[in-house]
């Protein structure tokens, strides 16, 4: 007998993790010489932290928050979805149409514990640019366990 | 003969200004013991430096960075509007509707040298907290002020 | 240590300026026998002056709108993202779906000396004609540089 | 027996009185010396010229295309919406919701011979600036036909 789940828990992105994340990526955006847009979202997606550096293209506001928006809505890493797509040509032309969905590289899911509380989002450079901010970001994730071990 | 003018020139709020504001906001928004959004945007309206505090609702998310938006947008106080609406029936059912304006308290212009350069919005309390909210993030920019002096 | 920066100056277009890039546009158009839309923006995107000939097709109204968009929000002709693309599938086949980007023909950004001070955008032809009237319009700004030598 | 109608025909305001309305509109502004946002469409309510003067307010440029729109798409004056609306409840709450109806003053319909050629949108005062400004618009029309007679 299936036991009766009145609630689903889960765990998200704290405020303070977020601006620890964003912190970090804005250090490796300065070091990288380029101003990024950053974003940091939600299990659910919504918007928790943000900055644009001065002179970070217009566009690399909504694309930071777009990619986001996507690692967490479906728990992949943006630049993953190309290989799945590029031999599935319904997928292909199909699911790239879907809206804030981005698949080439720049978003992540926030993992702890092998569960995904959040996304993080970088736009601005070429998306290899974007993905090293990104790793700069959930590297803090790296320095807590080691902090905590 | 008047003189061809090329270019207009105009100054936007740095990303070093915005975090600082935006910093000082979120330490009153603690005092309050209510979790808020609060949003800074450059001259045009554009989202610029953001935060979500822990526990504030999803809908404040994008009320904080619409109400930035309005006071950015129309250079005025999203709380200076209702006394301009309450006795122009025309405007007070009409111009509500018009995208993104947010007509009650909460967002304010940023003002440098008398010139507008951004605007903060904050959601998640009543109004008149979120007001406060955003009033500690402008007083940063008179401490700027006694600082040059 | 590093000054504290409030705020960041930059140009955009007067309109005294788009005017007289809309009519250079425009007469090259003429030339060549097809009615065109015309969009300038300023450096954040936002339109500036436009004018739809008699006959321009209702799809280039929105067309000639993003291109100029597009040209400001990112600081790069339309024309030139083709061949950043082509070979970066994930681009290719993601980017384009960012909204308002264009990636043909017929989008610039405006330069004064060295900097962007918005876009202009035309729709109407096919898009080596849309680039030959946006030229038209930028080369009012050599002629400013002729003048004012 | 009723004639089958094959097609309907209808005359739009041309690029050529669209743009000497349009430099009516701006002079009147800079005597009112505000800046404002002045759009003309076409009998379809699509764009056909359009400025923003330096420092109109950003929320402007949608408005008043917004009005023109509205002032065509149903052959009113958007400041004719407010005393019919004001005694029907249901409209009142209602149809002020419908996407891009302005109800306040500042939107014209354009007349030719009686018939609706198009509409004049002014945003950036109050909507009686604006209103000022879409009439000095539309006296061309009245010179015209002095000149025709």
């Amino acid at each position: 007998m299936s036991e009766f789940v009145t609630a689903v828990e889960s765990k998200s992105v704290s405020i303070t993790l977020a601006k620890k994340m964003l912190e970090a990526a804005e250090a490796k955006g300065k070091e990288l010489g380029m101003p990024f847009s950053i974003a940091i979202v939600d299990k659910a997606g919504n918007l928790k932290a943000f900055t644009a550096q001065d002179g970070a293209p217009i566009l690399s506001i909504d694309i930071a928050q777009n990619k986001a928006f996507s690692a967490a809505a479906y728990n992949r890493a943006t630049h993953e979805w190309y290989d799945r797509l590029k031999d599935d040509p319904p997928l292909l032309h199909g699911i790239v149409h879907t809206e804030r969905l981005v698949i080439f590289g720049g978003g992540y899911p926030i993992h702890l514990d092998g569960e995904c509380i959040g996304g993080i989002g970088v736009s601005g450079g070429h998306y290899t640019h974007d993905m090293k901010v990104c790793e700069a970001g959930l590297a803090v994730l790296e320095e807590l366990k080691v902090t905590e071990a």
